[in-house]
């Protein structure tokens, strides 16, 4: 993972230090830790959804080896805003210590508090707001505004003695928001007349030119196809998107609709939404699924979960005709989202299973009803030139998304040598407006796989993706290790290879010849008969099947 | 698979059957079976590339079985155009009768030659070309030019004593290709006013609103980036484009670079595409890649396979630092190609590693280096009032694109009743300008996995899906039956499981009381004994790691 692993040197009383443990060369895990005079503070700390190639992996963890053995030095972790890649993994940072202090806005602290429940963790909290300071030992502390796909984000500037750090978290610069909170530009200002040494940025969009559209512009659009389905609508989209979810309340309202809720995750977010005042439900808007079913097809709107194809989720379920409301000819089906790499085959199987039910289905490939939550490079060069940064450090992308952030900034005028692309575990210092890098920990992914967390190691991984390629086929004799002769077995067992089990009445002679032989050249021990065994039938099905299926030899003394 | 299997009803001389064998339902596999009093024709024979959800799998073929019986009724193999998708699966047609005659165009038939040269098979081939009438049979064959991102790829139009067929294969209808061999809207007329009974139109971008922008558009954009690129440049794309690979040659000389092939696939298209004339190459421009590490770094263009992300082919290595061509700082990488969903995590990785490595890397989500080989939704307009079908099957497609190109089929004039979305298996018959749908059979992806062809199961894609997502745990025991007792055993293997072997000592006495408890209560026989091991061993592993491998017991009698 690391190129250039080598420890960090020894912290000068008064420098700055930042580590972006998660967040650099991957979208998800965010995570900074920032150390002055020894003491710690943490922004962010995410979790990443896994890839096709991290097979059965439910999440995956930044890795807290930084922060690991200074538990009782971490004065606080800041949390820009609610989005699981931002606050996912702080019930694992919580299990090793459970009373660090969570700052942030009311709907984020909500939300980590309704995950933390599930985790059966109590967390302490100090609900911050934009515009507000809080002093934590060496870090003076300011939050300001930011927008983004989740209300009440916030950027924070960190004041040491060491210099001024601005990390913008999430953010885009949509001057007309939904609830008019915009990105706080007048603040910026302000710390930029001042001086920011450190600019740490979101750079998802910056290889996307021009300008993130309004999410305004969605709403014309919902209201729209909403007014011309014949029957019932059905809208999924992200369950936090508390903004996308009013625009469907509002085109609904506006139609004569009522609105159901479903999925777990929507419920429970928009309840929490809901009674802090960040979603506005229009009076009697609101029905629960039984009262919908109740209703005419053309007075009803699903809002749901599952944009993403994801196989459990609401819409998946009713693309496989596995939910109770039974998707048919007549209704309209809006994905009102984004389409994550990775998930498209998943998301067009959805889609294919709902038009095959007679559905229409609307996206973002055939209709204007999804707009990003990340400034593009357009907006980023504003947030440049407004800040005038002495040195930057992207975040939040993956190299690609780095290394046009980078560019952004050279072509706005920070020096090249003030920019940064650093990797995760990079250790920066900051001292009288000097950023150097300090070193380069060697830190790993940690997976979380059912109640296994950091156990499963890329070696695990490697064999998953063995067994899905090609199965395996394992071997069980009791020999003799005097002469080799099997006592019992060989029992040969195949999962995935794909072949008839009688294929094998083929390699059991060659096996006991191999073990016989290996016997009379002194083999004794059980692990080298293993490996003959394991030689045998490798050669074998690589021979007769061409294929390289995982061989599980398993030889015992008899 | 298919929603209502029923037999069809025997099919009446004089009476033109249409089977969809593959590619409806799926873009890939395309293979359409026609019968008329007894003879057989068949109009491509392509292959399916697997997704994700189908681990270890090398390619999917149509299912052969409407013909497997019947091949020596089989009076030809139409090639509409040399992609793998309408080509791939001949060779193991092929195998069943090698003497079928194919027909196609000059490059479709050089290249299928190719592949079948390297499964060991000489084809019996007859070469048509545009305007060209060819009779087999019941069925007469009129041959008519189609444009698309291969040369020479031909629609077809069949006539019968039961009516006319036109089948455009893949096309689009640029207006200005490079070849100047426009798709034959005259010849599409002309049938048109005499009658077209069944059409059968490609629907790959019939969601794609308005038209498929030229070819001839990519050109300046190629040239521009390659001046202004200050090192080697990397261009990635189909090893099938001649036509892109043309506007790469020409834009090299343009700035006076040369070029050289790289890559099995592309060494070999182009060599046949400029035998025979389809690729012009510039004098002196092509060089190998031999030479070409002699020359300056700004004077070379690398023409290389791998846009999709592939990761042994030469653009996946490159970025690996597993190729002889170190890419590095200055260099540019253009991947002039389409991205395949399910291949974006893959294709990411690899601009991630080369931007990584230093280069600049133009893809088409930043510059305009690729046009779809299909036509949108406004060409296929046009076709529609050319040809003014009495019956339209869409064709090639995914279920929504086919419920898209039905509708375009609709908007246009036909009745919506002579509009039909078929499955692969749908039986048509045609008859005096009517068709009906006249049986549904049960056909089945046939997986081709190392030298297996059609042996692995879609049982044996969940055993690999399970062993992906949970790895398995075997537990071999050779126990007294009478009794219940281990006398060899339990030897406990495990992999992908993710947890230290020491964990299993916890559920060996669990094992040894459940299979004497299990003997008390009468088991004898082992295959009931293995299943008191997987119950054990299952709710062991579920309650204490909350996971589900696959649990693999092997009892035999001691």
């Amino acid at each position: 993972m690391n190129s250039s692993v080598h420890e960090p040197r020894t912290l000068a009383p008064g420098t700055l230090r930042i580590i972006p443990v998660g967040g650099l060369g991957e979208i998800g895990r965010n995570m900074t830790v920032f150390e002055i005079d020894g003491k710690l503070l943490i922004v962010d700390c995410g979790v990443l959804f896994p890839e096709e190639n991290q097979p059965g992996v439910d999440l995956i963890l930044p890795d807290f080896a930084p922060v690991r053995d200074r538990l009782d030095d971490i004065l606080g972790i800041v949390l820009t805003h609610g989005h699981e890649d931002h606050i996912g993994a702080v019930p694992y940072l919580l299990r090793l210590r459970q009373d660090i202090p969570l700052l942030g806005s009311g709907l984020t602290l909500a939300l980590i508090e309704a995950k933390l429940k599930e985790h059966r963790i109590t967390p302490y909290t100090l609900e911050v707001r934009e515009g507000q300071h809080e002093r934590l030992g060496p870090f003076d502390l300011e939050f300001i505004a930011v927008n983004h796909s989740i209300p009440d984000a916030l950027a924070v500037a960190i004041t040491t003695s060491a210099g001024v750090v601005l990390a913008t978290g999430d953010f885009k610069m949509d001057q007309l928001p939904l609830d008019s909170r915009i990105t706080d530009l007048r603040a910026f200002a302000r710390l930029g007349e001042a001086g920011v040494d450190l600019f740490l940025v979101d750079s998802t969009n910056a290889d996307v030119p021009g300008f993130t559209a309004s999410e305004r512009a969605i709403g014309p659009v919902l209201e729209s196809v909403i007014a011309k389905a014949p029957r019932r609508v059905i809208v999924a989209s992200f369950s936090s998107h508390v903004h996308r979810v009013q625009q469907v309340l509002d085109a609904a309202q506006a139609n004569g609709r009522k609105v159901a809720f479903m999925g777990r995750s929507m419920v429970r977010n928009m309840t929490i939404a809901a009674d802090l005042g960040y979603l506005k439900v229009p009076e009697g808007v609101l029905i629960d699924t039984k009262k919908a079913a109740e209703l005419p097809d053309n007075r009803v709107v699903y809002m749901s979960t599952g944009s993403q194809g994801e196989p459990m989720a609401v819409l998946a379920r009713m693309a496989n005709l596995e939910h109770q409301i039974e998707v048919g000819k007549g209704d309209t089906v809006i994905l009102a989202s984004s389409l994550i790499p990775g998930n498209e085959n998943a998301v067009y199987r959805v889609i294919n299973g709902l038009t095959k039910l007679g559905a229409t289905v609307v996206h973002k490939g055939n209709a204007k009803v999804h707009v990003s939550g990340h400034a593009s490079a357009g907006e980023l060069l504003y947030c440049y030139n407004i800040i005038r940064p002495k040195n930057v450090l992207p975040v939040h992308g993956e190299y690609r998304h780095l290394v046009a952030n980078q560019r952004l900034a050279i072509d706005t005028g920070v020096p090249e040598e003030n920019t940064f692309i650093a990797e995760d575990g990079t250790v920066l210092d900051l001292k009288d407006g000097i950023v150097e890098v300090a070193g380069q920990l060697d830190l790993g992914y940690v997976y979380v796989d059912g109640s296994t967390v950091g156990e499963i190691t890329e070696a695990d991984l490697k064999d998953r993706r063995i067994l899905a390629e090609e199965g395996f086929i394992s071997i069980f004799a009791a020999i003799d290790p005097q002469t080799g002769r099997i006592i019992v077995g060989p029992e040969i067992q195949s999962r995935g290879f794909a072949e008839d089990e009688s294929v094998f009445d083929d390699v059991k002679p060659q096996i006991v010849r191999a073990l016989t032989d290996a016997a009379e050249n002194g083999t004794r021990d059980t692990h080298a008969f293993s490996q003959v065994i394991r030689r045998t039938v490798g050669r074998w099905v690589n021979t007769q099947h061409r294929r390289r299926p995982m061989i599980v030899p398993v030889v015992i003394e008899a």
